[in-house]
């Protein structure tokens, strides 16, 4: 006896299969009820201890929406430089959305983490997984509802916590750029533009110890 | 026009609500057929660069199984010593289900990770956010085919590391168990065991700025 019939195996399957990190938006809007089910469905991710660490800061107004977008321009000049050889076919890449997005989200973790203890005493790091999973929720719902996303996290997380007047401890970790999409890409856009390849799932598993075999 | 009926939607939407953190198992096996594609679901997740961090270190050796639930142990009785007044409390909570999963799973981020620079030149913790997303979409794929999944990260993960001969740069982020319940939880096991409490979603969400209303 299960809860979900072979025909919703198959949809959450799919769902999984066809979500894409989107970079390319048709503007138009994500109504007020369906952006609720989909940050519902990101407050539904497990979390280290229950700290539920993600905070969603909805971004409508124009002037913030065009500071980000200057904000990671500029992180986008920096990381090109940092890539050495690679900078101009890194240059050449669309890495962002968001003046063409419906709707952008900055995700961040909570402030006062260190009160939480919770499977983090010796992996602090782990409300940043509680939240990644909460932001994959909210991904493949999305994709259900037809409206692709992007995680972009070309920027400064500095400059990013000044412009939001965010407190010392809490940490952004994405600008979400949400919203309708011409089409989705139907392979990840960075094997498209051959910036890299999928492994084989099978180099990626082992067996009772390490023994990695795929080209570091 | 979408590519997801409203029962699909509706499933996927199910299986987000539904999926649990589990700690309680009955044994039982998993096909290897079915362990195959819960691995490529998650195999299917984004990733920053699509650097495709994520490495599975299967887990069939019962010596080894055993010396994991020892690494625990250890680590539960530190975190515990750590939360004073809340040790009683944390030490009746059942943390992991080590000795009754079907199936063990290390997930640990790649060595080498320093080469990739796209997304994370001042976010180096990305990567361990696109193998949060795997392990997510690993869950969901579980709970989808009835199968309850529960993430530990009470380790020490240096200890880890010997135990399994992972080299200096890979990092272990999680000990997953895997394999057939009795039953899911109606609600998460932490909230069952008033370890803590939800927030309501409203608290969460910012508009343009931080204004974090949560209790700290």
């Amino acid at each position: 006896m299960s809860d979900f019939s072979a025909a919703d195996i198959d949809a959450i399957y799919r769902v999984i299969a066809q979500r894409r990190d989107m970079r390319h938006f048709c503007g138009g809007q994500v109504p007020a009820s369906t952006l609720r089910r989909l940050l519902l469905a990101a407050h539904q991710a497990p979390s280290v201890g229950l700290m539920q660490p993600w905070r969603f800061v909805r971004i409508t107004q124009s002037i913030l929406r065009e500071q980000l977008y200057t904000l990671v321009q500029q992180e986008r000049q920096r990381t090109a430089e940092a890539l050495g050889e690679r900078e101009s076919e890194f240059l050449r890449l669309k890495v962002e959305g968001i003046k063409d997005c419906a709707e952008l989200l900055v995700v961040a973790l909570k402030d006062q983490r260190e009160q939480h203890i919770f499977g983090r005493r010796t992996l602090p790091e782990m409300d940043l997984a509680s939240a990644a999973c909460a932001i994959q929720n909210l991904w493949l719902a999305a994709r259900a509802e037809n409206l692709g996303m992007g995680w972009v996290s070309l920027f400064e997380p500095d400059d990013l916590k000044a412009l939001l007047g965010m407190p010392e401890g809490s940490h952004p970790i994405g600008i979400l750029c949400l919203g309708p999409v011409a089409e989705f890409y139907d392979k990840p856009m960075l094997e498209i533009e051959q910036w890299a390849q999928r492994c084989p799932l099978d180099e990626l598993v082992m067996e009772n110890g390490w023994s990695d075999q795929t080209e570091q």
